[in-house]
């Protein structure tokens, strides 16, 4: 048995979470997020496949077991179901691919619900029971650590209990070290979670219990934390709850809550400060935009809008942040928009490293600019590195990178020709005291002029050959329709960070413009200035 | 006092909702989401803006008491703190604000927790308690229905329940007609609340209670269903849980829970199934991607990935599916019936007053149309004048207006000028047996478009003099950034309909060209067809 506040976590994103709709991952990929999910959190448990569904898992496991993954803290897991109905356990393909992925835990999942094991396993409840011990029995008789996943548990408990029990007690007597109950469809109500908890308790009561849920009813946290009070030992989700449909539970909301509020110890010391960073870098790897709203590791997560709030945190954080950011390793943002005085602007400063003081020219030509830029129709609430150019610029010795001189964009469509619409940009640019000169052409007229303009810039700056813009917004500012104030928000990457920037004009290949050029500028010089900021540790007392 | 399973809902998307970073409402946005609030949903509060916070809510306020805004459900709440301390409630300008909203029905916080009263409010406890009584007393002497929303209540709880608990029994005693408990920083714990609330009950026995939490610590929805289990009668939340930081709850996780699964009765009946249909809507206006995975309401919620999941779903949905998704408007992504789709286009025929009937030509036509559009990223949801026209268009005798043949449009900045940047569009149409060659310059591609086609257009139409674009959206459809697909959704209006037109493309400008053909066709054939159209009466039968 564990000490009484520790808490087992089992990560299966690589498993579980990449059935979600649009997640791909790579062998690759799946390599490189194990090593990660172990350094950075130090979890126990990464399930990463399922060797018998796919060739792609067995491939991973293999490379896994000729040395390409060594891992510091977490055991591997290979994910299966039990055997096949009417099949001796040594005869079935998947539990043998499961034995050949050569992982310390084996993960099994079995029937718990008798309407799948009529309707969609098509055999007896007798049978199941067999099939469960069996193939339990078989694992551990093989030496491995064995995970029994009840599959649809609370489903099953609440349409037949005392079969939903018997399949339990079943996965116990043949040796399971771990029974886990599932709520597969990821209906189950929170209320419901202590009573058949206990039930279960009451049948197998020396059995270590996990908890694995799905988030169909927005339930999954509660769902789990509720598992943990009433006696589950192990969670089981996945980061930002990637998985089917809604999702699996998100480790990066269940492991904040239990270590931050409810006393309890999931990861080793320290390590949940990397939370945020892991949450973004699996995101990254998913070709997926985080999501800002995210509890705990979204952008927005500690951004605070309202001029009440921001004067309120800036008195004393606790008035509205439920934790100290910095614990999961993400930060306190406040919005700058034109309504915010020198303090936001202030505050900024000494978030970046910068020496600007209360009465400071600097900072009155900081504000001046955004007071006169969202007259224009900029919008710099979601477009951090915009401010922080503006900053920059103000500081001496800052030079820019590159200056646009002359552009020409134009799009063309003829009836005459099958080539539908042509987009074609060129631009004149002067960089480190050369005129540079360049045409492209591209999918629409941005993308052109996002092409001539690389084209001159990578010669001089080839860092920017991994800087992606991966989302390009438009609005109209005010309401006159396509003659009004134009707004463009992108989003660039370049693996590691994330920014976004914003231009505004009334004409939308301007305010494009714009938005292009502060996220290359930012792209180039945000290195430099990432060495003058403070410690986090010196931000929690401000 | 209500019956025991009916649940009022508080909608706060239009107020609380346009705090989520990256999002802001038009007030044309705001007047048109109410009206839709109240149609769809029949919800029983629609709390609309802050009319003391900003002059745009002002605006909306003065508008709907002007009788642009008809509420045929809901009632309209505006909203506001409670007056400063040392003034007099009738010399506060934002109670003065609220009265000169004309709202049935005003909302104010005040607050709860000793921390925020002298840090943040700078005040005594005392002063504080007169602010509640005063303010609440002060609006139900001007004869409103009073919701009082106790900010911090939680924290204020449990860092001081005596004084928290003093703050409600005021805002009791005063008359108001709700006491909202508020989870302003969201941090709550699901387990912490029956207990809180009970004291609560203790303390103010004949008080009707409200809940109104945020998501911060993933909880959001547990805390929601958990307090109206205690008690709570009223919930408050937003569509999509759109909110400062994490959000507030989601109406769109908490309604169906409540109705689903708890046997509360929240909405009139059959309003439910309108759920998904606003909740992609409400994302259209605010220009935010809708979340796949949103529980009940998301694109993937009922999407089975998985083989074994499709086949077991196939026998039996109750396999994989937790609740049935038409419950809430939504609907399972394995097989798209050509029966549905026929069924839901022959509604739409009738709506029209076109003469189709299942299994003909045409009505097989449209689905193909759009069937092709979406697959290239078309989206009708907020654009039905493009869906009426290509229902139109499959009738016989339907001539277009217009025919486009050639477009060249180009932007060119020079710094050897000082004219900015210029915008020229060239186009070539068919109108009436006549081929038009117009020339014109706009500010931005689009709007230059917009003139050249309109110069060549207005000798056949002069009514399209009246015609204004209103608004024009762009977004990305997928995400690899300016290269991809892209949707422009264009609202348009000649002072009496307001129409939604949408284009996609790879190249926003042909994009835009879609969307304005579309509106431009609109406005010249829409009064032949309404002549059609049977009436409104007879409608609400379908």
């Amino acid at each position: 048995m564990l000490e009484d506040n520790r808490i087992v976590v089992y990560d299966t994103t690589l498993r579980d979470g990449s059935q979600g709709e649009g997640l791909s991952f790579s062998v690759e990929d799946k390599l490189n997020l194990a090593k990660k999910l172990d350094e950075m959190l130090g979890l126990a448990y990464i399930e990463a496949g399922w060797p018998g569904s796919n060739p792609k898992d067995e491939e991973f496991f293999a490379r896994a077991a000729a040395g390409e993954l060594q891992l510091k803290n977490a055991k591997l897991s290979a994910f299966g179901s039990t055997r096949r109905a009417n099949v001796l356990p040594e005869e079935d393909t998947n539990l043998r691919l499961l034995i050949a992925a050569k992982t310390p835990v084996i993960t099994i999942f079995g029937k718990t619900w008798d309407l799948h094991v009529i309707r969609a396993l098509g055999t007896t409840l007798e049978e199941n029971l067999n099939m469960i011990s069996d193939s339990v029995a078989y694992l551990k008789k093989a030496g491995r650590e064995v995970v029994y996943d009840a599959e649809h548990f609370f489903d099953g408990y609440k349409a037949n209990p005392d079969y939903a029990l018997e399949t339990l007690r079943q996965a116990h007597a043949a040796g399971a070290d771990w029974i886990v109950l599932c709520d597969t469809n990821g209906g189950l109500l929170t209320e419901e979670v202590p009573g058949i908890i206990s039930r279960v308790k009451e049948t197998i009561p020396n059995a270590r219990l996990g908890i694995h849920v799905h988030n169909d009813g927005d339930l999954a946290c509660a769902n789990t934390l509720t598992a943990v009070r009433n006696g589950a030992e192990q969670v089981q989700g996945t980061i930002n709850g990637y998985g089917e449909r809604c999702g699996n539970v998100s480790l990066c909301s269940v492991l904040p809550n239990l270590e931050l509020k409810m006393g309890y110890q999931c990861l080793p010391e320290g390590n949940l400060k990397n939370l945020t960073e892991i949450s973004r870098y699996v995101a990254e790897v998913a070709n997926l935009s985080h999501n800002n709203q995210l509890p705990f590791v979204g952008r927005s997560a500690f951004a605070h809008k309202g001029g009440v709030h921001v004067d309120a945190v800036m008195k004393d954080r606790r008035t509205y942040e439920h934790i100290v950011p910095e614990s999961v390793g993400n930060s306190q943002r406040v919005l700058i928009s034109e309504l915010s005085g020198q303090s936001n602007v202030l505050h900024k400063a000494y978030q970046l490293g910068l020496q600007m003081h209360k009465g400071d020219a600097e900072v009155k030509e900081v504000i001046e600019q955004i007071k006169q830029l969202e007259n224009r129709g900029f919008h710099f609430e979601n477009a951090e590195a915009s401010i922080e150019l503006i900053m920059w610029r103000t500081q001496p010795g800052y030079i820019a990178p590159f200056e646009l001189r002359d552009m020409l964009v134009l799009s063309e469509r003829r009836a005459s020709s099958n080539e539908g619409l042509l987009s074609e940009a060129t631009v004149k640019l002067q960089v480190a005291g050369n005129m540079l000169h360049t045409v492209a052409d591209g999918n629409g007229p941005v993308n052109a002029l996002d092409a001539a303009l690389r084209k001159a810039l990578v010669v001089y700056y080839p860092q920017l050959d991994a800087v992606r813009l991966t989302d390009y917004k438009v609005r109209v500012v005010n309401e006159d329709g396509t003659a009004s104030g134009i707004r463009v928000t992108i989003t660039s990457s370049d693996g590691h960070e994330i920014w976004q920037t914003v231009g505004s004009s009334t004409n939308v290949i301007e305010a494009s413009w714009f938005a292009l050029a502060d996220s290359l500028e930012y792209a180039l010089v945000y290195h430099l200035f990432k060495q003058n900021q403070p410690e986090a540790s010196a931000l929690q007392t401000v």
